[in-house]
């Protein structure tokens, strides 16, 4: 390969290894890895000299000099004597790749799948969210990441602390049997205690998030002859968990006070799930009248209660309500609950707080789906809150949720009067229902259109066809000063779908 | 509370909270925090000037000026002209506990959760493994960290590159119908490649492990009425999983060559699961001709192949074999296989590789359980990869238990030759047969009490109770040198219990 050409292969390759992660050093390490690896070069010829390479790219000599230093010491490369640099054979004996087969499949072979599955989580209705949602100018969406409050730097600092020797030697093991007595401390002493919630060691068990605590807790406890009841409207992915394990799911209506307590209804349930703090989707919170009854009929009809407190930090308003769990002297809540979900959706990180014998049973399942949730998580998660940067977070983000809340609902005051929604008191979402005449479908796929996404409702109804005027406006991602515009926008849509003819300056609200 | 006093409290409070992971600076945070937040210093009164708290701590007065000044930009504090830092009201109110209730169950009340339990995971019969095995002299055991082949320097860079504000944004968010492209990129050209596998991106799937696959797998497509072929002796865990939603599982004997074809026995199962690459916990390789002959018998039975690489990659002899997969033209392998095992069992990253129906099924299951993996582990793993750290692990680890691995199998030679074990030709482990008389459990007792621990092997048979003179010695955690001692030590145990007389010095090999 002469000069030129091989100048235009790695120039080529390392903008193909280009990223802004990484140092210079180590996007030439990667891209000389890649190089060997893929066997693009010649094992029989020298790569170019540090010289020639740091010319090619236009680098500091110094940065490939180290980078190919560390490739000698680790075995990549073989330096020789006034011959240069050489991929050493060994280790591409060792990473060889056998000869390239067709895994083409003869079809007429091919298994029927579909009739060996025991159900299809595929065909399950679910909230649908877009993967590009940042390129749209008003993304009313629900759950995902706030870039706004995410302390980076402390997150960082907790990450290092973590990645000690010392620290690793800890984390790195298989802790099938425990969790990281830190994390299990602090949320015992500074996280439940908030919510009234006291338990001891061996009533806590860690999840990958609150949601994974649900299925552990629907494959332990609920089989094909158990009723479960939840909440209609309700969460989605609840609903999806309980019917892989029951068909016989019982809605339970919600209202400006939370759960209907329907006793007929209630009475032929086996397990009630419930999101009391807000309820999922209407952000509704269970007065305190209505849990201390629940308690009472779960007691008289012998059903356990399933209290998903997915948000309770996330509260505007300054006293958060009493939780179930801190009510339940009958020991028949099972409470859990989600820390990474005011910080970062991705982080996933739950808990179950629930009596002794079931949390046993819940480590012991979650040894058979898992293992246990990745412990260096774990740590972080327990430096992070043993440094107070939660409360930091808490705090920040609770203050950016109100401001956001009231900037909402004046918008929809102001531009969408003819709107119902539910005033917001927690949460990062606001409930929206329209006229009978809207179809919030057409409405959304519409105001896509002008780059205002909203979350159709109709998914978090048991009977979602006869659902179809209700949507949510998630406000966690998009920032405040542009939820006004959004708005505006989104009235705009209305009007060119239903002519609803509305002068804003003339709008009384 | 005087000066005294007050040192005092503050400096236990300091040694409460002294954490080497730590810097100075921020074991000074966490202890305020903590002192703050748990309410042990009264809200009207300053707390120590960072002159004092240097002072009574023996701590450079900078470092606790630094640590109260991000104290009171986060508002956990107040600095008032000359009176000095005072805890923030607002913060206090903010996170303020309500009253501690009793939560004291009234035992009558109590549910019966015993009998709501679907199947009681914690009676599964499990291998059990001491927390506490770093403190013993030999710990032969398996599966857990090696601290002498963990690249705690190439792991940490790349957890930092993980942690740039790019990056966060991309792994902070609610990844659940998507794995990471670069991790799927990288497993797809660099890690599968090796052992003739070759699959597009809608053919893989991301797990939490190797056993989460397992679990997905099972919850997926086994009912009550299918039948589930296991190497007896065979991995409890797979056994457990599978019992969990079926009782019919077939035990399926091994030998020197693998699986043992029985055609009757296979033509009953809906699925059989295998281990070839080393058979758990034999080790033993599947010859190349049983894993054709498997194939073509999944073929004209119609079964499904549950291939388990999980150790692939640890392969003590130069040419792995090809898997199960890589031979599969019919689509009826389903792979499964970690990437975080040779780095460190606590990391737990693992995948799927399989046909684009099934990989499709399993992310919308995987999104019922646990929504997606940690997507930072992700990205922090692709990173791993392209840099060909994994590589250089790979080469470290192979060379160290291979040198492990003839150590110990001469150890046994010279010391044990009254026991049977398996030539050791990949993994992590020896296993190994006692003479009848000898009862494992009883072995590993006595041998615990001289500081060596061994595994009891009943646990991987199906009829456990009639195979008691089986145990495992893993050899991953216990350094090299240390090896041929803890035979030693655990033939003068046998000598002890059994009276077995042996000269090893006049022992023929």
């Amino acid at each position: 390969m002469n000069k030129e050409s091989s100048g235009v292969m790695w120039r080529q390759q390392f903008l193909r290894h280009a990223n802004l992660g990484l140092s210079l050093q180590a996007q030439v390490r990667q891209m000389v890895v890649g190089v060997v690896l893929e066997g693009q070069w010649p094992t029989s010829l020298a790569i170019p000299s540090s010289r020639e390479l740091a010319e090619m790219l236009g680098l500091a000599r110094n940065t490939v000099v180290i980078a190919y230093q560390h490739l000698v010491d680790e075995g990549y490369l073989i330096a020789y004597e006034r011959r240069g640099y050489f991929s050493n054979p060994a280790l591409m004996q060792q990473i060889k790749h056998p000869p390239r087969q067709a895994q083409d499949v003869d079809p007429s072979q091919r298994p029927d799948w579909a009739q060996r599955f025991r159900f299809d989580p595929a065909a399950q209705l679910n909230i649908t969210k877009k993967a590009n949602w940042r390129q749209y100018s008003y993304p009313f969406i629900y759950g995902q990441f706030d870039q706004e409050s995410f302390p980076s730097a402390a997150w960082r600092a907790c990450c290092m602390a973590t990645l000690s020797t010392l620290e690793v030697s800890e984390w790195a093991q298989d802790m099938f049997l425990r969790d990281d007595e830190g994390l299990i401390k602090q949320l015992r002493l500074r996280v439940l205690p908030r919510r009234g919630v006291w338990v001891n060691d061996n009533e806590l068990v860690i999840t990958v998030g609150a949601q994974h605590a649900l299925y552990l807790l629907a494959d332990l406890l609920v089989s094909p002859n158990c009723v479960v009841g939840l909440e209609d409207p309700g969460y989605p992915d609840a609903r999806n968990i309980f019917l892989s394990r029951t068909e016989q799911v019982q809605p339970l209506a919600i209202d400006d006070e939370g759960l209907i307590l329907n006793e007929a209804l209630l009475a032929q349930c086996d397990y009630v799930y419930v999101t009391p703090s807000h309820q999922s989707p209407t952000t509704v919170r269970m007065s305190l009248e209505r849990k201390k009854e629940l308690l009472v009929l779960a007691q008289k009809h012998d059903f356990i209660v399933i209290e998903d407190d997915y948000e309770s930090e996330n509260c505007l308003t300054n006293e958060a309500s009493p939780s179930l769990k801190s009510l339940d002297h009958a020991g028949r809540v099972i409470y859990i609950s989600s820390v990474s979900k005011v910080l970062a959706p991705g982080i996933r990180m739950g808990y179950v707080a629930a009596d002794p014998i079931l949390v046993q049973r819940l480590r012991a399942i979650r040894r058979l789906n898992i293992r246990h949730p990745t412990a260096y998580m774990q740590r972080v998660f327990a430096q992070f809150l043993s440094l107070g940067h939660y409360d930091v977070v808490l705090r920040k983000r609770a203050a950016l949720l109100s401001e956001k809340a009231t900037t909402l609902m004046q918008a929809l005051d102001q531009y969408l009067p003819i709107l119902k929604y539910q005033y917001i008191s927690g949460g990062a979402a606001c409930w929206v229902e329209c006229p009978p005449q809207m179809k919030a479908h057409e409405l959304a796929a519409a105001a896509e259109q002008r780059g205002v996404l909203i979350e159709v409702g109709d998914v978090f109804f048991v009977k979602n066809t006869e659902n179809q005027h209700f949507f949510r406006l998630g406000f966690a991602s998009i920032p405040n000063h542009k939820i006004e515009a959004g708005i505006r926008e989104l009235s705009a849509v209305v009007r060119s779908l239903y002519g609803v003819e509305q002068e804003p300056s003339l709008q009384a609200v």
